[in-house]
């Protein structure tokens, strides 16, 4: 595998380097990206400025056989945090990048010019060349443009007018395998580095390229049966995520009492039934759309989906767990078209659809329009994508907008809005939103499995006992998962089952020839975590960041009428290992 | 002296308390600010919020015959920065509410309802009264209205639309001896904080009322008399000042080529001459308005002014220097009509002149007006009046405005604009730029004497060593001249002045029957800088904060080329003490 690096400012226009993976061997997706993010960009330079990077990592086993492998970590120092970040993706890109050899695209420098680039990987090489007539254009738009010059057999990593207008909340879009730019490493605004580089999109294109080869092709193989098997055998992974999505979580969360509701006001929702995953899934099977789907070749969980608008024609993918609440209940939403309608603007400008519907709930809570006005949320994600002043206040998600029009309850940490769970109600997620290297993040440190979910064990959501360890482990865990390049649902069979761990750590052992226990796949994460905190506290973060906003530890949140309770010197301890 | 509070968010209404000094007794002004809020304010409450506190507090000789005592501080969490903040501003307030006896009012809780609040305090008493009349008056307009009610022998401390508004760049209005709102704690939006109390103007009367008695009043005059004679005696305070204001600095910065331009680019300004002190006492002589004027009673040294505009109409005071600086050099702006008219303004709509200069710069560098505009500036000043989504960009200051925009060179510390002196090339004032407890903020540790005046010595600007022992002892002697009461600009004279310094010292004792040494001046101000400290720490600072934006130490400053040098170590050292 290689490193590519593109220096966008080189005199006389972008260079290309391709370079061994030296002292990054043995790295890939989250590692990866932390490790050159860490050693490469001065911890205190701007995020839109020359000396930051975008590095975009397939994981260990990407473009490999194994089942659920298509992760893509993109990495930089965050415009919206401020901190180091990692942004996970699902789609066709980290397959298809790591078939074509590279186990990471640095983007770097910036351009000397306004000039908007396009970088086209196959077999042959790389070319880098500006092409304007992508200037401005959304993502649906852009993939049809790709389709007309390349053909439907290539993949885009791209960026929207979000990206381009270097907004902090501006995602990078992934294709699916329709050729859909439906899957978004999200979080923390890494959109806008790629739009600060001045590249609107990768056009990746795998033809002739095999799968990567493991060292031990039969062990490997074997492994990765044991592996599916797992995942077929445990219910969240085999029932619950293919028949109803992500957003099968809704019911289960609004019943938990932790689904933040009016801006995190409440803990449940009396609209919920009307958007939930159960009730999409219909709508699914009656219009024609799809429940059950995969974002990317060789995932077996196929938790994703179709969703097809009241005439049956196709509006965008099936919106996940977080999107569906970000957008309902957070803003007292129920239409599940309305969302369904914000799902689909989000992918096409390029936003991230939870910072932005935590972004539209403090604007209602700053009285821009009402609770529950869809078609208000609506319009002012048009203004979003057309970058009016408003828009690109929203744009800079929940923090900026907070600030601007002076609200007091503002719902983010480390400058990122928090995600579905109520840390109130569920108070081992808390625990990960103050602590995560990322700022607000919920796949960080998934402490929703033992908090409401039950699995990997029981941790009462609304007592503070407990709660640090849980999510010190997940985060521990989940560092590593994400730098394998395996989609983070894998944790749930993991989890329950020690084989189907075992399983992951033989697959590893046996594609790299390895003498991997389940510990080293522990050490890992925890050199994965220890780089980013590093990197954090040279960014200027200390131990009195990793908090929770004050109100959730001063306003009860009902029906179950509890305060954040993990006291600051627990939290604190979440990092002694 | 008592302490007044006033609870906005009481049952039924605002409440009034008046409570003995207890365990304040001996704090005054900036010591008194910093002391309430770090003991009575949660560090990690949203400065907008009902947990905050406006303390508004003269200092420890205000209300005596003391020359030069009529400062007065007010202190907060800040919306500009999230650090602990002390705001001083020059006019009557000081003097007026120290002679009612108060030594604090503070201002508490979050009001029920929508009211606009009007605070009049006589030797009567204390009456807080609903006045929905005053609601989105410029402090021009409020002042009238106020004069119409109560007569012209108050004085007022208000805030404009800026400060209902609750934008981070509001400031608190102070009326000067000619009852005109031109004096402004203007730094760290303490007006968005007095705006989140509901309070819209506190007027103050002192009729009837004495000047404050020191414990020993010969020794205590004969003190101030030596006191003033050293103000008469030294070359800053007694021709400099008086002849030009603080102005005067223009072409001597320049000339260090120290004068940040074009959003701090260059060192040097080619229009200075046209905007320098010497220019406006010009014109101020020639269209009938004053260069030389007091902005409160009991002032020797008279650095404020009056000017008019063209047609020999009062429009509004001199322009300080940093006004002049942050939206005419650094602008490149060289009208000095246009920039007088800014000034006015921004007292009219209550906003801090060097923020809101600074973060037109950084519009400027986003491409929103072109550098040199000045009709485009002032549009946007109206914008930031009028609150338009642009003008609530603008009016939160220089960081939220580069984040909205995405541009990223914005010159801020721990979110507050730089002030004009660039620390490229006066790098003294860079260690306390970076370091001090409120933000990027040149007051708190004047290093310019040093570096480039050559007042209290002489120190290299171009080059790092003994900047941060500079800074040090400028930051620490400042604390505790901010809790006097007194005008900073006395420090030019103490710093070459062994007696001037001594009187200071006999003047507080006579007073006060203290004690006190020189070093228990030193050591009253390390006490206030480590109360303040101890809550930046707590509310999430850390050393890691004490820098400067990393394009200070990339970029050389023309015309000498330089960069800031300090190294970050040495920058940890300031507090070792």
């Amino acid at each position: 595998m290689k490193i590519l690096r593109i220096n966008m400012g080189a005199e006389g226009g972008p260079k290309v380097i391709e370079t061994d993976m030296g002292e990054y061997e043995g790295l890939g997706g989250r590692a990866l990206t932390s490790a050159i993010v860490s050693k490469e960009v001065p911890a205190d330079c701007h995020p839109l400025g020359a000396e930051n990077k975008l590095v975009i990592a397939p994981g260990l086993l990407s473009g490999t056989t194994a089942a659920m492998s298509g992760r893509l970590s993109v990495g930089c120092k965050s415009p919206l945090t401020g901190t180091i970040k990692e942004s996970n993706s699902g789609g066709q890109a980290a397959q298809v990048m790591a078939r074509l050899g590279y186990a990471a695209l640095v983007l770097e420098g910036l351009p000397n010019d306004s000039d908007v680039y396009e970088v086209y990987i196959n077999k042959e090489g790389v070319k880098v060349t500006p092409n304007n007539d992508l200037k401005g254009l959304t993502n649906y738009d852009l993939v049809e443009k790709i389709k007309e010059k390349y053909g439907d057999k290539v993949c885009c990593i791209s960026i929207g007018p979000a990206g381009e207008m270097k907004m902090s909340a501006a995602s990078v879009a992934c294709t699916d395998m329709e050729l859909r730019p439906t899957r978004h490493a999200g979080r923390g605004g890494v959109g806008a580095v790629m739009g600060s580089k001045g590249v609107k999109v990768i056009v990746l294109d795998d033809s002739g390229m095999k799968m990567r080869t493991p060292k031990d092709p039969e062990k490997f193989q074997e492994a990765n049966k044991r592996f599916v098997n797992g995942l077929r055998n445990h219910p969240v992974t085999s029932k619950g995520l293919p028949s109803y999505g992500t957003n099968i979580l809704a019911n289960i969360i609004n019943e938990a009492g932790a689904y933040p509701t009016f801006n995190f006001k409440q803990g449940r929702f009396d609209g919920t039934p009307k958007i939930s995953g159960e009730e999409y899934a219909r709508l699914e099977k009656e219009r024609g759309g799809n429940p059950t789907h995969g974002c990317h070749r060789g995932c077996v969980i196929r938790c994703s989906g179709i969703f097809h608008d009241k005439d049956g024609k196709y509006l965008t993918k099936q919106p996940e767990y977080e999107t569906v609440w970000a957008n309902g209940a957070n803003c007292g939403i129920d239409d599940p078209d309305a969302i369904a309608m914000m799902d689909f603007l989000y992918d096409n400008y390029g936003l991230d659809t939870i910072e932005m519907g935590a972004t539209i709930a403090v604007a209602m809570e700053a009285g821009i329009i009402n609770f529950g006005d869809a078609e208000g949320a609506i319009n002012l994600i048009h203004e979003v994508g057309k970058g009016t002043h408003l828009g690109r206040i929203l744009g800079n998600g929940a923090a900026v907008t907070g600030k601007v029009f002076g609200v007091s309850r503002v719902p983010v940490v480390k400058g990122q809005a928090l995600p579905a769970y109520d840390p109130r109600a569920a108070q081992g997620i808390g625990v990960t939103y103050a602590t995560s290297t990322m700022g607000a993040d919920h796949t960080a440190g998934y402490a929703i499995a033992q908090n409401i979910l039950k699995v990997g064990g029981s941790v009462d959501p609304l007592k503070p006992e407990g709660q640090v360890e849980i999510s010190k482990n997940l985060q521990i865990a989940t560092a590593t998962i994400d730098s394998t390049g395996m989609c983070l649902f894998i944790a749930f069979a993991m989890l329950d089952q020690p084989e189907t761990f075992q399983a992951l750590v033989d697959m590893l052992n046996a594609f790299y020839g390895w003498n991997w226990t389940e510990n080293d796949f522990v050490e890992y994460g925890k050199k994965v975590l220890k780089m980013e905190r590093d990197f954090n506290f040279r960014a200027g973060f200390s131990k009195a960041d990793d908090r929770l906003p004050r109100f959730f530890k001063v306003e009860p949140l009902p029906p179950h009428n509890v305060t954040f309770q993990v006291p600051d010197e627990e939290l604190d301890k979440v990092f002694d290992f």
